[in-house]
């Protein structure tokens, strides 16, 4: 019935679960993107998608980043502000279904920010990373991650993860709260299948209308976010970040390079 | 002096220890319910009580949840919106003592949600169990489980907690933030009364105005506590609530029984 | 260039190092207090200092409290509201370089908040002791403690912390959130030094940018600061605090005494 290019749907009773494959390695480009908004607007109206979980098909990446050779089409990919990235995303965090991140691999930048809109994220101790790369790069996360790291960490956790852009593992992601835990990569899947599986059995009105009393009291105004989506576009044109993408580029980055493995590290000899 | 049904006390110094005693499992029900109000008058006028301790008299139940054969007593005991279960936990963390719970056991609920309105929680790490069973119920926290998880846990484990319904342990609990500390159990009581002497030795002024300063910083508005209040009620009456606490009674809920040791995981079957 | 009486500084590339050094054990007192006035001024009109860095010269005490003896001077060192200890540290929040606390020993009261002030804050796992003693001496925090405790621990632990005045070491600071994280001792300098010069390396406007978007979300209004300094101001005339401080100064308070080391525990005795 549908017809996406870089996602995977698989549904189990009151569970879909959405494979990210979105090769070569999983950025967020305008074909995710529009994909990612079809979805929206397709778990919206059935109302037999309960929980949906996100995965990624990819065994080193779950979203590598946003892609940087495109940061003008993926910060407003419609040309309009309110289907900016940043705007999808918080359209993610009020969809109707409670939504789940299953962080097994790399998730940086924008694909961060993808997980952070989440409801849930739940991250593989041994082979998660996360990271914000973006103020290493000369960019400023533009998708709502300030927004989420200042509430989830606190102040001094979120500038520390913010400005300093290294690579967090599991267990310092959930020491921070940047993910609710950080599981046993072979308990990972399990663990997010009974939880999904759980939630979807209990009554609807009660889950719709505590998410949406949850959501009001945490998410960001829709103002706030249209003002990090504005910086992340000015720093994007920047020449710091001109400069900064090319030798990332010339290093081997958007490929599966020990440069895009190592992302956090490669930062620092800009 | 004070005629208590379901509360024990006992004075030592500054420090007032409250046993909840409501067999056969500390359900919170009108009489509970109505003890506590009257508790609550009692240290507002008492200068000498400077910290009230929570505990209770039963091996396996802090507060095992709002009575569920009664849930329209217990979301307005007295008729009145401003005399809720919710608005008589946001009173009580607005009284003039110091407030802590003293969780070594179970508690569910509303039972989570009064040592929420405590200033402080203490866990047993080996026997203490916490959960926001509502939604598994058809129902919702209304008693501010969702304003005080919001702001402590954050948005994706308040998430977690509230829709995933589950029974949580100590070390859990407090990696979440749900609780202070999780201590040992035998190291639980020794902690929390050498905190509870230390406050009460202080000058008065200073603790009451800093608790007041922290209050107005943290607690929910009373017209969010209301909302709760209102959107619990609704699905009290819903046909979704009705069949599955009809269900659960037949299984033994509210009694010393092997569902209601394990709630959290008998709700998955319903 | 710069007269500093009670500050040494070291620049090493955009790294400005700034020591402690106000002996006997690093009081805040008016002549640390105009020192960091000056440092203020001076950094923020230097570009190249991108970040700086806090340590002591002191082996037991990173800043030990404020001064006692000159607590009017302290909470308002230029007679003007605005100049309050309370409305530095919120410059100091403000300033255009990163800031980063190295708490190797004993940062209490004013000194835990100095280091709350900073951008981060990163703890002696072995050496490190943090306290807000205030309210056992007849005091409240007045310098920022209740604003960012209140918002980096949540409720529960906000009021352990600041009406228990107990000291805190750095394994449950950082579970409590109070710090970034607790360090082994010997690599504590080393994850410091290579986190400052790693945002240092950086282009300086989107970490100035983010710097202040994340201000704008979590630091308190200024309003909220000044209420701060009025409730310190009232306690420290107070009778309470008077004769609770002499007690203290006759056992050895600001000198290096074993009172002073263990000034936690010795506020249960007063």
């Amino acid at each position: 019935v549908n017809d996406f290019q870089t996602l995977r749907t698989v549904q189990d009773a009151g569970v879909l679960t959405v494979f990210i494959d979105a090769p070569p390695i999983n950025v967020i480009g305008p074909e995710l993107i529009r994909d990612l908004i079809g979805l929206l607007a397709e778990i919206e109206s059935q109302e037999d998608v309960r929980v949906v979980v996100f995965e990624s098909t990819d065994p080193e990446y779950f979203v590598s980043h946003e892609d940087l050779a495109r940061t003008a089409e993926v910060a407003d990919p419609n040309g309009r502000d309110d289907t900016s990235l940043g705007m999808l995303f918080r359209q993610l965090s009020l969809a109707r279904p409670v939504t789940i991140a299953t962080i097994r691999t790399r998730a940086r930048g924008a694909g961060s920010e993808f997980a952070l809109a989440c409801d849930m994220r739940f991250m593989s101790r041994e082979r998660g990373i996360l990271g914000q790369p973006e103020i290493g790069i000369g960019l400023t996360p533009g998708a709502g991650g300030i927004q989420h790291l200042a509430r989830l960490l606190g102040r001094g956790r979120a500038m520390e993860v913010i400005l300093g852009a290294s690579d967090f593992d599991g267990d310092t992601a959930e020491r921070y709260g940047w993910v609710n835990r950080a599981l046993p990569d072979d308990e990972l899947d399990g663990f997010v299948r009974q939880l999904a599986t759980r939630i979807a059995s209990f009554p609807s009105s009660p889950v719709r209308q505590t998410k949406a009393a949850l959501n009001a009291l945490t998410l960001a105004p829709s103002s706030e976010t249209r003002s990090d989506v504005e910086r992340y576009r000015t720093h994007a044109r920047s020449d710091d970040a001109q400069e900064r993408m090319a030798v990332l580029f010339a290093r081997g980055l958007q490929t599966r390079s020990s440069l895009e493995a190592d992302l956090g590290a490669a930062l620092e000899e800009l």
